[in-house]
């Protein structure tokens, strides 16, 4: 059967089981990699100064490699707004447009640091999500606690609300960097999370009392989200690894290890028609 | 049956479950979050500047609403002290009285920062704790750990007070910051919780060697509480999952082991009509 | 039965359990939580300037009481060197001598911070551990993996002087504070537990390289002693907790519920001579 | 039977079972920290210029000793290849040769801080993987989830890659250190790892927000290498637990749940003489 050249293209492009498909992958996996080492020699100024020439020559070649991608994209599937308006495809315009608009606009040069979410491809090219998702608990015990992780969040955030609102109060009149409301609650949450910068810090004994119980609150409450997590994976465990569903058909017996194929308690088989 | 309007009153501000109560709800929660973003705005210098004007009029519109709501929650109760003193009451009240206060009292316009309290009532509102509640074994664990919890907390207060005031005799003569030995506690405060600001940090070899310590000790001991609260947890997921619920109809003793066919503390057979 | 003078002293002194003990443990607890709270004091500049004269008297006062505190201890027991050499008699001897010897040596003075060690009584007097030891999974298990918790704390000094080491070569001629091994050795540890004062901190592009290896190591590596203790946990809870080891006289069965009186398999008597 | 000298050397080097191995190990680990010791001890400058010949000295027998010791390594071994290129074959080298080279070359004397790499031989003599290793479930639980770890931690470098980019662009114009998109990325893995040293830190209200974020994220998906271990160490106590290690007689299989009758594989009775 001739294919069309369109599905052909489809098929290099939008597939990976093809010798094809898989050039093309990785074809682009090491172009996303240049773009991105580019985009940050470009933005070291000791680099730019010295080789900027070659930089803008580059830097034309990966944006022209990237807008015929894109075209491609565009060309050969059926419903070209179901690529154009997907996460993909939005990320894939936002990282070509900018040197193209560098020609009319003066400083839209520095968009093309967006360049950095084509990354996220990387998952796609290299499939890292089945070597989480072959044995996924992990990602399935984050969307199945991703409700409490909300809230547990909201949580931190009000509280940070008042805790910062609260040191202003105390901190205003000192020389510590508590000037707004938004940058005491930025405070609180840089203390919180324990990362701790430095730049703002309390001053007074109470400002400073009040920092050290928010510290020993994050340093406890670290436990939440570790037991959230932990919690859901110990139930999932429980779940479906070890033991399955499966009634016996003549005891009636449950709890079979997942493959048993004879009951453990009277023996029956457990696929009658398996077994024949 | 006719009802008063105190009665009425007392449906839409106490009650969800009305239509107009939630109307209320959703108008309560509209003001409280238009209220934090004035404080905030408030806070920053540069906009109080530009819209100082428009700030104290929203202000006042805000105050005046939120003393309506307050009297009107006063009226529609039957024990007003009841409501009066109770947590939420308490904080209705602070986040209310400051802008009436700033006419007589020059500064305490700057306590209306205490309006982020009435965050809390986020929690109310949008009963935030049912989403957590559902399965909440972890506000289970924490609840049955708090003694656990607090004995690690008052023994990390005990172990920086030793640590700081041992750090304060070594580092004492240095520009390393450690004046006092309470600045010295909220540094061993700072360090063991991993924040590490980095505004109170030792400068003498014998000084960085015993912080290394603490620093390690903080690195290592964060296990404690995320193990309580796991270990709780796991206990909990064991008696709900290891045990069933039967009862034994000769002793009705429960928390049977599952596939346990006779009642362990009497002998009767648990399941009569499978054993027959 | 007359006691002598001598043992009802040690019975008020050394034992909680008569009112006249309990009374002087809880004098004794105010008692160190006020010498605490005056060397805090002390330490502060601004009050000792104010407040010497009574910072002085208060402080021959506390140190009058612990001396005679000390004695008692000494004369009440039958072999004094073996509270003399006891954890807390070494502590009780260091927390008072200071005062006694500032009037020999000048600068002396300050060791009375030493005092803050005292705080330790605070768990005997409180008896705090008995909180954690009912249930006192937690310290077992800390104890049980104390071996493994020593090898990690080993292999975490190792690779921070194997890091330091390095980043001295590479950070040594620059301006960012890795002035001797030691020091990067110091900052090697401030960055992996994650504390990261800043006081010290890479600035060329290899150094920050390195650091960031360091981090996300550190940051992953916590993992290491949670997962000890939880693992030390889990199994414990396992071991002695729900089930037993007790074999069935009659069917052998094993696995029964702690306090099971019954076989749960046969429904056999397990303590026969118990039921006679 | 008589030994040849070189393989009693190579039993004295290689071997720690006999006495003159053991006392080997010994001597050699002295010397390693002594080494150690002396490298440090040289990076002080005040230190350096009181005691530089003696320094000097010091090294040289160090340095000459641990010569002898990589040519009776390389005699002593049939294949001498396999040493010399082996893992410690590699750290030997490297820590004996700074010093001659330092004859020839000014300034390779620093490359004397490698030395510190021969810690690692430490491990080795006093067989410290030994006391992980006996209940190894840690070891085997990283090891097991080594491809996790390894997608993790590309995750978290893609991310910081990304939100290093973004933060480039909204912060470049400010005086807060983001002056090029590695030194960015520098930052967010600083933040995302609580580290926070603060020589780099957002300024600007947008940069702060997107910080916050980062900083929660970071809070938060510490879970997740926990997460990871935990679950993988329980799955591991699963296995030993749950499932006995009892045989088929027919079939040979193993992996029978416990309290099983009848062989999950072949429908055999697993306990002949008791089914009887």
């Amino acid at each position: 059967m001739a294919k069309s050249w369109k599905s052909k293209l489809h098929e290099i492009i939008y597939e990976a089981d093809t010798p094809a498909g898989k050039l093309f992958d990785i074809v682009l996996l090491i172009l996303i990699l240049a773009s991105i080492a580019l985009v940050m020699l470009e933005s070291v100024d000791e680099f730019r100064l010295k080789h900027g020439k070659f930089l803008d020559i580059a830097e034309w070649v990966i944006t022209i490699l990237f807008s015929i991608e894109y075209i491609a994209r565009i060309i050969s599937i059926r419903k070209p707004s179901r690529y154009i308006f997907s996460f993909y495809g939005v990320i894939d315009f936002l990282s070509t447009i900018p040197k193209y608009l560098s020609l009319f606009i003066v400083g839209s040069q520095s968009l093309i640091a967006l360049r950095a979410l084509r990354l996220m491809r990387v998952f796609r090219i290299l499939k890292l999500t089945r070597y989480i998702g072959e044995s996924n608990n992990i990602m399935r015990a984050l969307r199945a606690s991703r409700i409490k992780i909300g809230v547990f969040i909201m949580f931190i955030l009000i509280l940070c609300t008042i805790l910062g609102s609260i040191m202003y109060l105390i901190e205003s009149n000192e020389e510590s960097g508590f000037t707004s409301i938004p940058r005491s609650i930025y405070w609180a949450i840089v203390t919180l999370t324990t990362v701790g910068y430095g730049d703002i810090a309390p001053l007074t004994p109470l400002g400073q009392s009040i920092a050290s119980i928010i510290m020993i609150l994050g340093y406890g409450i670290i436990a939440v989200p570790t037991g959230i997590v932990t919690a859901e994976l110990a139930s999932m465990e429980k779940d479906d690894i070890q033991l399955n569903t499966l009634s016996c058909s003549n005891c009636a017996t449950e709890g079979h290890r997942n493959g048993a194929e004879y009951c453990f308690d009277c023996g029956e088989p457990l696929h009658p028609e398996e077994t024949d």
